[in-house]
C-alpha cells in the first residue's frame, strides 16, 4: 500500500496542475497552490477504524499527507495534541460541550510545528537544501528547528518585537537569524529579495504548498478525537489563517472519504480589534481583505495586516455559515486568567482570544447552549511570559506565612 | 472491572501499612510512603495488548494508578510524550540506539505535570481542600495549575531565583505565591510551619505518596513505546529523584505483571558538579546522601542539596547495576546546542545534562555502541530563555541580506 495518496498540486484560481515531485512555490498567476489526493482509491484501501492502533503523531494520517517516502519524514512526535473538555469554563459561559484543542503540547510549543514538520519533510523530499522565511516568531522557530533535524540550512527574518524566546530557538538551531526594525511584511520583502539573490527555497506562509497540509491535521485530529462526529463550531485565532484553511480542507477531504457525515462545522475566524482585516472584509461581504494600517495587538501571532490566503479564509467562513469576530486586548487578558484559574491551562494570547470570542458569540446567541464547540489554543502561554504581570510576596529565610 | 487496583500504602523502612481512602503524609517513623497494588488480580484481568486502543494520556494505565473513581481524575491530556529516535546525535556519539523521552510536550512544559495530575486527583479524592508546597519552580506551577482545575486552593513558596516563568504560572492559577530569599530547603521550612499553623495538606516532594505514581508512568510509557522490550540503560537528571524512583517502581511492577522480561535497565542518576550529593554517596558506596553545601548550577531543577528520597534513588541504582554521574555547566550548555542543531530539540538544561552524561558514559565505555539507551528530557527549553545567549543581526526596513 502506498504511503501517500497525494496526486498533484493545483491552483485554486487558474486551475493549473503541478507535479509533487518537483519544487514549487506560488502558481505562475501568483496564487498559493493547494495539494490534491486520490481520495477515491484511498477510500477503498483504508478505513477510519484502522487508524486507532497507529502511533499518536500527525503522521498517523500519512496517506493524507504529501510526503511520498516515509524515509523523508522528519518528526519529533508532533500531533495528536489533547482535546480537553472545559467543563468549568463551559459552565461559566452556559455551554454544555466546550472543548479546547491544546496546541501547546507540541515541539516548539505552538501549532506552527505541524506546518514545519510536513513542510520541511516535503522540502527534503523534493531536494531543497536551503530555505528562507519571514516570521512573527513561532513559525520561524519551528521551521528552523525542523530544518536542523532534516539537515537543511535556513535563514529566518523576524520583527525585533517578536517574542524573545523565538529568536533564541532560531539561533540555537544554527539557522541564520536576522531581526528587522519593522513588521512581518517588512521581513517578507527582505526574504523575497534574498530568495532571488541566493536562489533559496521560499518557505513564507503559503508561498510553499505543504504547510497547509501540516495544519490540516488539526482538523483530522478533532474529527477523530470526537469519534468522527463533527462539532457544531470550530473557532480559530486568525493571522495568516493557514490553520483555518487547513482545517476546512481536512473536513472536506474527510467528507469525500465518507469518514464524517452531515453539515460541516461553522468556522469562526478570530482577530484582534487592533488588526482585523478579515473581520472587516467579512462584515462587508467581500472575498478579499485590505491591508490593515498601523496594526497593533498583544496577540503578536495574529498581527498580520494582509494575509496572502485571505480569500481562502473568507471562502471557508462563507461556505460553512461561519463568521469573523474581533476581540480587544483587555478581553484577551481577562480570558487568559479565566482559563488558568478555572481550567489550569496557561494559554497564549491568541488562544485566549479564541475563548474571548466564544464567550461573546455565546452571549449574542450565535452559539447555542448545547452546541459542541472546539476552540483552538494555538500555543503555550509559556512562550509569552510578558503577558502576565505578577507581584509576589517576598519572604526572608525563617519568615512565616 | 475496577478502575484502580491500588491496595494500600506502606512504609519501605518500618513496614507499616495505611489505607488509601484517607489522607496520609509521611509514615510516623518519618519515611516517605509508597503505594502497593493488587498485581496478582490485575494480571488475570488485563493484558498489555488491551492498552493499545486506549486514549494517549497517562490515564491509560489507570489500573496501576491510585485514583479509585474515574470521576476524580483531573486531566489536561498529560502523558504519552514522544520517545524520539536521536539518530543524528547517536551517530556523533557512536551509538546505534539512542532515544529521548521528551517531557517538554506535557501541560506546564515539564514532567512535573505527571506528579501533579495524579497527586492532585488523589488529593481531591481523599477530600483535600487546600495544599501547600515548596518548589524550585516547575513542580509549583504544575501543582498550582492542576489544583486550579480541581477546585483546590494552593500555596506555593519558591526561591526568588527560580525560573521567572514559573512564578507567572503560579500567580495566573490564582494560587498564593511567595518568593523566598534562599533555597528550596528554606522554602520547605516555611511551608512546614504553614502546614501546621493552618492545617494544610503538605504536597512537598515525597511528603505525600502519590506524586511518585504519576512519575512512574514515564517508566510504563518507555516500556510500552519500546513494545515491552526494556532498554539497556535509562538516564535521568536527578534532583529530588522522584522520577528515577518512579521509573524503577514502574519497571518492577511490569515485571511482576509479566508484561516485560529479563534484566531491568541500568538506571543512571545525573547530577551537576555544583550539586552532586547522590553521586558522592554512590561513589562512597553509601545508602544515604549528605547535605551538599553552597550548591550551585544553571540546571536549577537539579539543585537539590539533600533529597528526602535519596535512599530510594541509591537503592534503584545499586539494584540495577546503574551509576551516578555529575556533569558541569559548560558541558550542559554544549549539549543543549548539540541537541538543537542536530535533532531540532530545544531541551531544558536538566535534559541537556542527561545527554552530556550519556556522551561521557559512552566515551568511558560504560555504555556500549549497540545498547538501547533512553535519556529523559524533563522539560521544554522554552521555560529557560536565559540559558541561551544570542546576538542576532539587525536590519532596517528595505535592507538586504
Amino acid at each position: 500500500m502506498k504511503y501517500s495518496y497525494v496526486s498533484n498540486l493545483y491552483c485554486p484560481k487558474c486551475g493549473t496542475r503541478f507535479n509533487t515531485r518537483e519544487q514549487h512555490q506560488l502558481c505562475s498567476c501568483g496564487t498559493p497552490l493547494l495539494v490534491d489526493y486520490d481520495l477515491e482509491t484511498l477510500q477503498m484501501n483504508l478505513t477510519a477504524e484502522e487508524l486507532k492502533s497507529r502511533d499518536d503523531s500527525l503522521w498517523r494520517y500519512h496517506e493524507l499527507l504529501p510526503v511520498e517516502d516515509s524515509e523523508n519524514v522528519v518528526s519529533m512526535g508532533e500531533g495528536m495534541t489533547p482535546l480537553i473538555s472545559l467543563s468549568n469554563l463551559g459552565e461559566e459561559m452556559c455551554m454544555e460541550n466546550l472543548f479546547m484543542k491544546d496546541e501547546g503540547l507540541i515541539p516548539t510549543g505552538t501549532f506552527k510545528a505541524r506546518g514545519a514538520a510536513v513542510g520541511v519533510s516535503k522540502a527534503k523530499e523534493v531536494g531543497v537544501k536551503e530555505l528562507a522565511m519571514p516570521t512573527n516568531g513561532n513559525a520561524g522557530s519551528a521551521w528552523a528547528l525542523y530544518s536542523a533535524k532534516a539537515g537543511l540550512k535556513s535563514t529566518v527574518v523576524m520583527p525585533k518585537d517578536a517574542p524573545e524566546i523565538t529568536r533564541k530557538e532560531v539561533a540555537l538551531s544554527g539557522a541564520n537569524l536576522y531581526l528587522v526594525n519593522g513588521l512581518i511584511s517588512d521581513a517578507g520583502k527582505i526574504v523575497g529579495k534574498a530568495v532571488k539573490d541566493y536562489n533559496l527555497f521560499d518557505a513564507a506562509t503559503l508561498k510553499e504548498p505543504y504547510r497547509i497540509e501540516g495544519k490540516k491535521t488539526m482538523g483530522l485530529e478533532i474529527a477523530e478525537q470526537l469519534k468522527w462526529k463533527l462539532p457544531d463550531v470550530i473557532v480559530y485565532p486568525t493571522g495568516g489563517g493557514v490553520g483555518l484553511i487547513g482545517i476546512y480542507k481536512a473536513l472536506k477531504e474527510l467528507k469525500k472519504l465518507g469518514w464524517v457525515k452531515g453539515e460541516l462545522p461553522r468556522l469562526v475566524a478570530v482577530q484582534s480589534t487592533g488588526c482585523a482585516p478579515i473581520v472587516k472584509a467579512w462584515e462587508e461581504g467581500k472575498t478579499e481583505s485590505e491591508f490593515w494600517k498601523d496594526s497593533s495587538t498583544l496577540a503578536f501571532g495574529i498581527n498580520v495586516p494582509k494575509a496572502l490566503g485571505d480569500f481562502l479564509v473568507l471562502d471557508a467562513i462563507y461556505n460553512t455559515d461561519g463568521c469573523a469576530i474581533a476581540v480587544d486586548d483587555e478581553s484577551i487578558i481577562f480570558e487568559q486568567e479565566k482559563l488558568a484559574g478555572l481550567e489550569g491551562s496557561f494559554v497564549c494570547p491568541e488562544g485566549a482570544a479564541t475563548f474571548a470570542a466564544i464567550r461573546r458569540l455565546r452571549k449574542q446567541g450565535w452559539i447555542e447552549q448545547n452546541e459542541t464547540v472546539v476552540g483552538l489554543n494555538t500555543g503555550s502561554g509559556i512562550k509569552y511570559p510578558q503577558s502576565v504581570k505578577v507581584s509576589p510576596k517576598m519572604l526572608e529565610k525563617g519568615d512565616t506565612i
